[in-house]
């Protein structure tokens, strides 16, 4: 079968013939590919960011959103048949593991993470397990639904938990509006009753923020946390949901929170530093958050398939991987790149 | 190897000889039985009650309280290995349907019943599957805790339940000090800070509750509700775990529990029948319980390493299994008769 | 001022003058009546049904759901000011018991109940204290959102408990879209992604529901259990919320239940009857529902003002009662029946 | 009366002749003291360092951890009457505000600290609400429980929360077994199955937690991490309480906490500097702690009454206020010192 792989870092993916994957264990479902999300931590492999703490073995085919029909089913499978249509879990788990055993399965002691690790999407057909596939409804199409599937997800669990602790009357604050909080907007309004500020760099961020849900739509121009305070009558919002963390968003979210605030951390790349002092006289909560479960992702699905959450794609044939990295990393993309086999 | 078998209904359980079990599925374990706990459901089984229910074809092995050590694994088994010492969960489930996936177990939409709707472990081998074995700790013998396999699991269940909701200066009414109760109360002291009255008929059992932790052990006679009522200020106890329900328990518990407070049924026999005005004007709760997770055993089992929940056991080698029975049958058994290999 | 008031049971109410309530504790707030809710309570205190029960000293002032405008208030009140616009919590409560403590208003151990027990707003003027009053939005009319004082606010209270262990993809069943229900659908949509089945035996009714946002809705015609459980593949809904509680509602309510299900009771009038063997074995839950808190008002009227949750009224002069009184009980209100001082 | 006053910053405190405080509301209690507390922060008052937060006018009366009889109340007052022994919540509350009403009365907005913004303890009689006020048993003595008030609470609200989310087989660790972990240590075992680690620098603290119930107490050398590392499977804790936030304790103490673990902040001093990536990849959360409400204090008191949690004072009278400051500042002190009229 046709497959993109990593050959070497900071060097290009190559389209290769490699044998079709096979069942090789009871609980396996071989997926023939519908869709794969281009995401930037594709290019980030490639960077060779990822060298050392995948330890994958090259070459390998890249790709971790993923989403198609089930081809293949090992005997132990029931809660998938051949042909179904399938979005997958990022991860392989085990299943054995205490973690797993909550349904807390991106905490499992052993997991694989096709695309990462082993094999994953920009191909033909990948092999994961029964615990990683979602059935989703007829009406849905997995070229147009892969990209919910590691982005997507992770904005849906973190709004998900914020959800739970939010109440009508108190407000939550997203801070970016880009790829999760697209969907993390599209989320909160679905399943909550709290207000929803957005706040992001981009003014065509923030004009569709405005038009999928936002109450308010902020853009960061220096005035922003003080605008987040005058609609909060000077005391913060309830939650704030930060998908930037880095450029000194942490900073900016702290002085949006209100006294017994929860600040949900989903970006990364800079410090949260702040005083044990300050943590403890407004007693405030930093959440971490990680891809959400299998059983989120069934949630997802559902609103997905009700409507409530859409994604803009923009696909491309699986031997056009090239332009559609190319579009990304130059920011030509609208919504989420698509590889379609 | 030796099985002890139900060959009809309202007949005498016999010993025979069938095959050893033997690994058919990736994730088998099979079992050498160290332990099988005899239980009045095992009785009522015989009298034919489970016929309809079980759908079971005879003769099969009976048996659902089980413990022993790994003695065979399949290929995709990681959490134990050949020569652990285990109990065994009394289901074994999918681990594929959305309850599996939550960690619910017990509402497992294809779930068998080992000893009830397929073989158990009054034998020497039994087989299972990894989702159903807990390791247990070195100084654990499995004879000595196959018997918490199910009633002692239920009893946790319904009272790590109860203490998530009890703080200190409230308290835990528990009915019925025997079988159930008398882990309830062991499990309820180890995990909680409230205050605990425990309420027999039987003044053995409410001696035995006061030894084992109980603050206050009421003997049932007639004067018991309004004891409580004045034990609580009048008001009642914020939680009630009824493990009779039956004899007029449910509306005496009833009687005993506080406005807004949860009713925790585990036992059963009798009808709750409440006025739901009743329910409104006091804002109660009736909570239903069944036996505990996979997790919840695995809780379990560190309370019975940590000498926090200890069990009375009188062993009998398996072939002496109608001895067992008679003796339960005729209320001659002091804690829990196991039949041993 | 004028008022109406209950001179004696099985008789009618009467309009006479009495003096202004005045300022005597330091809490007090001395509210003017915008709008008080007539409610099928009022004829049964007429009846005589809450003679024994609440033990008030006659005559004195009827109306339970109140909302008006600030007039006076104590030296210790800080919440509201002189000419806020408010809505009033049915109970006065103590703020110092422990139940008060945790923001449990309703099991405060000291409660008055205007309009049962003490005074109410079928008049000009009414005295609670600062604990009961919440300052409504200024888009909102007291005359227009009075009645969620009550009825509103137990239907807000047991819909937010619902939605908190709701998930998309999830089920909630409404069982009568009435008073309460209709209050209780547009909640449900406002704060959680669940899909509502409303059953309703009133065809104008089931027409509303769909109208004001179920999913499903449903007439009682005898098919109804069966309707649900083929819209749930089987398995029934992960909550019913009842608002009716009498004519069978609750065994066809359990019927419709999901295993691991929640059932919320609400309304009254019959007794839940069920075997203590399918709570258990089922693992089912009855969760007892009075009104809402103070801070669940404050939310409710967050909805209102954001028009998530609408109410129809039919207003009527003060000293018109009696045809307001006569009209709900030949059932010719539409919506709720509010006098208006 | 008696009164040890502020008089100016940088020099010593001063005993005085003031008047006794009087009831001026209706919910206003005046106090006999039995007890005040000795804390480090009222040194650090003297130095001046809360001089710009609190913004009090001198001279007042020092000492925010109080306790004794009940001499006189407001006519509103009920939940306390003349002569009963009480602790006093630290914090005057209004009891109107939303966080007031959901019983979170630390983040009341209208709230004074008596001892830090008004007249506190050290002093014959005190004047706080019904708000304040917590009957203790019988069986204690204002005196001995005195320092529970402020620190002892900030322990109890901390160690409270963890309870909530560890369940038998969980480990906690605390770091720091002082005044708030030697209290702490007693709470976590009285109320919870986790087992629990205590490290400090201080091998005499080590000892000490130890013998009140540590199932491991480890000297902080510079190994301590890795033998919690050691003793927890190498995954680490699933709670770490840190009761110290200075000196390097806040990075030792995450490298001690498991993925998908909780952190609580409750000492301060150093900041909490760590990469998003890290808490995003971990999933873990730091939880901010301030002192407990007046229900977390009605809760400790229960568990001092039933022996629980005790607490080591040295007892000086009122006017020795000096050698008990310079006590502790010397560090002279065996648990807390405490002052008695």
């Amino acid at each position: 079968m046709k497959a993109v792989q990593v050959v070497g870092y900071h060097t290009k993916l190559q389209l290769t013939e490699i044998p079709e994957p096979e069942i090789t264990g009871s609980l396996d479902v071989i997926v023939r590919i519908g869709g794969a999300g281009v995401c930037r931590t594709d290019i980030h492999i490639l960077e060779g960011q990822w060298e050392e703490k995948s330890g994958v073995e090259l070459p390998y085919t890249i790709g971790h959103e993923n989403a198609g029909w089930v081809h293949a089913v090992g005997d132990a499978v029931t809660n998938v048949a051949v042909g179904d249509k399938v979005i997958l879990h990022p991860l392989i788990t085990c299943g054995q593991c205490r973690a797993c055993r909550f349904g807390d399965d991106v905490h499992c002691e052993n997991s694989a993470f096709p695309g990462i690790d082993t094999n994953g999407g920009y191909a033909e057909y990948l092999r994961t397990t029964a615990r990683s596939v979602v059935r989703i409804d007829d009406s849905l199409e997995p070229a147009d639904v892969a990209a919910l599937a590691d982005a997507g997800l992770t904005a849906y669990h973190a709004v998900a938990k914020a959800a739970k602790v939010l109440r009508p009357g108190d407000t939550c604050v997203m801070i970016g509006a880009g790829g999760l909080g697209h969907i993390g907007i599209q989320v909160l309004k679905a399943i909550s009753g709290a207000s929803l500020i957005v706040v992001d760099r981009n003014p065509a961020a923030v004009e569709l923020a405005a038009q999928i849900g936002a109450d308010h739509a902020i853009v960061a121009d220096g005035t922003h946390v003080q605008q987040v305070l005058d609609l909060t009558g000077g005391h913060g919002a309830e939650a704030v949901v930060d998908f930037v963390g880095e450029g000194g968003a942490t900073k900016e979210g702290v002085a949006m929170l209100r006294r017994a605030g929860n600040y949900f951390v989903v970006g990364y790349g800079e410090n949260i530093d702040i005083p044990t002092i300050d943590v403890v006289s407004t007693e405030i909560n930093f959440i971490g958050n990680l891809v959400g479960s299998y059983n989120d992702l069934q949630e997802l699905m559902v609103l997905a398939a009700q409507g409530k959450v859409m994604l803009h794609t923009t696909k491309y044939p699986l031997d056009q991987f090239q332009q559609a990295i190319d579009d990304l990393d130059a920011g030509r993309v609208r919504g989420r790149a698509i590889l379609v086999p």
